[in-house]
């Protein structure tokens, strides 16, 4: 419909102008009666439906503040990742919409599915991790460390104050390889450490446990195999939901006997640290699985590599954690953001999770034609929650963010300088200065200022008749009010060092 | 498919690991069984079809050789739309489907339609500049200078090799707002001058041409108005056919007269400079038309700026410019890569557009509810083009490009040194120091060199018994293979000294 109306509107601007310009009567007449043809046209279609600005729902645009916050996260990230030695790649938005088949267990019901235009069948990728796969196994590759930072795409129910979106970024850095246990696993729970320190988001705890410790948990507590899954995604629930609610989830909708769903209450109330995992190891049930026992040796070893690297203090063994993702196979890891204000003595509450990972060995072998397994671990950093978390911040604090790095404005203090204005700052951008000018022909002094204080520029470079006779430009400095004059040849260096800091 | 198979796979393992732990057999039947089952299972749904491992028809991954490329690309792009003052958006990846309707003419048949799952009906991004007037539209935003690099999607016949995808980024920088006229179009073609210089790409022009000059030259040439857009469209594929087949399309599909046809034949061959515009002013037959007369007035002084600019090198006014999208209004430009190794003495050849854009003063008002218009000229780098450029041009000469920026391994002379090398990797970390190690416990010290020669770290930090009991490590610089002792309180400034560049 816009289009439409916006096309009446332009018609209707012609004839205004056509008969302004006492245009050839007859083409007057013409544009006219394609005017009213048009407007009847218009008259047809409208109350059909109105057009709704707007952003898809779940989704959001970012502004140059907004992009000023995202880009100070993403630079603390990928320097994270790179000083952890990764490689970068990227791929593409969609996949073929069966390469995400059988991946993502329940949570499969979220997938966007483009609509079948003819050709292939595709789908928005639901995370980072199956795309990394599949491009492990189509390029043969069986050793790399990389990372990756784009959008992923969930039909899930947005909330988007807390963070929650349809459109969202993954940070994922993941390591693939055969190698010694519990190396890079470790590795990757530092990178989550230095990540969540180093952003200053407050306290965090990271949960970690073990999908290997969980089935043979739900073995020894008489699950039958068949409904591990499910019950591991009820008890996945449990950072959002009481363990009244999920048991009878799990007797109830899932059809758990309710001696095995209280079993399995008395184990996820766990949590701790290599004393837990030592306790557990000598648990008459737990010690006889071989899964458990697997586990138990595993995080046992982790925990002795974190130790190493200092970092045990926000560590927690939780036995409550599980990951809805169908595709871990070993150690699985949670990062969860701490209240900041909660009543002295309490124990600190969870304000939801920005990271979360975990080791899925048979991802790549799911793709490979012949099933060669790659050994894969790696986190997901949810950037989005942390995205509000900083923007909130800033809001409170009402410091101004520059949203350009503009070192100087090219200005005029006289009339009929534009010609001279665009000569200097060609110039400038040139030697590789970032200057901006105002698109006028003879800008007010006054206003080419006053745009110098609302967008943080730091220097003006003034052209005038006398400047210009003298072979100088006055150099003015924003902040002191101080003004100098420059040798032409000279104005670049002195930019530059009066602008070094950027 | 792939995912049961794996599934079935997956449960052999389990039996052979349990008949191998000797474990209870009845567990061991059970799991037997299963396994049998899903064999039959999968024999059912075998032959179905078979699933294929690669990416959806038009796209492709970037590898880190090719994100290494393409950050450096970036880069340069980045910075020249910095250098003139740009802040940054991003807008979601897909839009509402009513939002691109009515905007793009004849191509809108490629654009992506999401599959109606419930809800909005959604499409992905064609380009960035509908995104970009909606953004301005919603958020009643009439003065802004923004750069936006994206992906888009175009369900266009692929042609990979010379760089046409349907998932492709471009690059986007646009002014909005109500200036004076033609200093902004000037600077969008001083930004094209720039990046195309800054790449080293060769010798290119940017044609240049005027939307109204177009419609004033139809308007003169006997072209009703009806049939403005489609002639158009016709004009606009003069760069990939010769006039005679554009022709036979003008007058066969379309339905033009030959005469008329003819007369714009004579038009379109036009293309020069300044001296062009001075006698087409003076054309008895365009001098006339209101639209050919501003749009030739516009033109002069745009000359004007460049001039100012130094670039009217590359600019050609070229009356065969056309542009495929309905939305401009106004001055329209496209930059042409050419021929390096054409015959000497001949005119040279075009290889394919790498940049285009133009003034569209009248789509924000599309969107806007009151039909608020918001001038606006941007430009678009077409990036996959340069990409393929410079990936053939790095395949060509065996430079060998880094793509991690790992400034030590950690590495050990014995073995049982794990433990202390995961210490000393911690303090690296901690101190920003860009460091790797091998995820093996014992790593022989000839494969950790050799890891290093492989991927271009520069520098080996050694831990042994001898150096721990010295409080030293040894720090080997992998080029010359010297063999330095440092204390280790003085590591961390001993290798940012020797990685300075970095």
């Amino acid at each position: 419909m816009a289009a439409e109306e916006a096309a009446v509107r332009a018609q209707a601007d012609t004839v205004r102008r056509l008969k302004q310009d006492k245009a050839d009567p007859d083409e007057i007449a013409k544009e006219v009666t394609k005017l009213l043809e048009m407007k009847a046209q218009l008259g047809a279609d409208a109350g059909k439906h109105k057009f709704v600005l707007k952003t898809p729902k779940g989704t959001r645009d970012f502004g140059p503040k907004e992009m000023a916050i995202r880009e100070k996260a993403f630079r603390a990230i990928v320097s994270c990742f790179k000083r952890h030695g990764a490689e970068v790649i990227d791929t593409p938005v969609f996949e073929l919409k069966e390469t995400l088949t059988g991946k993502y267990g329940e949570d499969s019901k979220l997938i966007y599915d483009l609509k079948d235009q003819g050709g292939e069948l595709l789908s928005l990728r639901y995370d980072l991790t199956v795309p990394f796969a599949r491009y492990l196994a189509m390029n043969k590759i069986t050793n790399i460390k990389r990372y990756h930072i784009a959008k992923v795409y969930r039909r899930d129910n947005p909330a988007m104050t807390r963070g929650r979106y349809r459109e969202f970024y993954q940070c994922d850095f993941d390591i693939a390889g055969q190698f010694d246990p519990m190396i890079p696993d470790a590795e990757c729970l530092k990178i989550v450490h230095e990540i969540l320190s180093d952003l200053q988001l407050g306290d965090f705890v990271i949960k970690v446990n073990d999908r290997r410790i969980l089935d043979g948990m739900f073995a020894v507590c008489g699950v039958p195999d068949s409904k591990f899954r499910t019950i591991c995604s009820s008890v996945d629930k449990l950072d959002k939901m009481p363990w009244e609610e999920v048991r009878s989830e799990m007797v109830g909708e899932k059809g758990l006997s309710p001696e095995a769903a209280d079993r399995i209450g008395e184990y996820v109330q766990l949590h701790g640290g290599l004393d837990l995992i030592e306790r557990l190891l000598q648990d008459p049930k737990l010690s006889q699985n071989k899964l458990a026992k697997e586990g138990l040796g595993d995080m046992k070893l982790l925990f002795e590599y974190l130790t190493l690297f200092g970092i045990t203090g926000k560590i927690s063994f939780d036995l409550s954690l599980a990951r809805g993702l169908d595709y871990y196979t070993g150690v699985i890891f949670e990062a969860v953001l701490l209240q900041q204000d909660n009543e002295h003595g309490e124990e600190p509450v969870g304000v939801g999770s920005v990271a979360g990972g975990g080791r899925y060995d048979g991802l790549v072998g799911m793709f490979d034609p012949k099933g060669r397994k790659v050994p894969c671990v790696g986190v997901s950093i949810g950037i989005e929650r942390i995205f509000s978390i900083l923007e909130q911040r800033l809001e409170a604090s009402e410091e101004k963010v520059r949203t350009t790095e503009t070192q100087v404005l090219v200005a005029s203090a006289q009339k009929k300088l534009l010609e001279e204005r665009l000569k200097l700052i060609s110039e400038l951008w040139d030697a590789g200065i970032k200057a901006e000018m105002l698109y006028k022909k003879n800008p007010k002094l006054l206003n080419q200022l006053q745009y110098c204080e609302d967008t943080g520029i730091p220097l003006v470079a003034i052209v005038g008749e006398q400047e210009l006779k003298d072979g100088v430009v006055k150099l003015r400095i924003v902040a002191t009010r101080e003004e100098v004059n420059v040798r032409r040849e000279s104005l670049v260096e002195e930019i530059r060092i009066r602008t070094s800091q950027c």
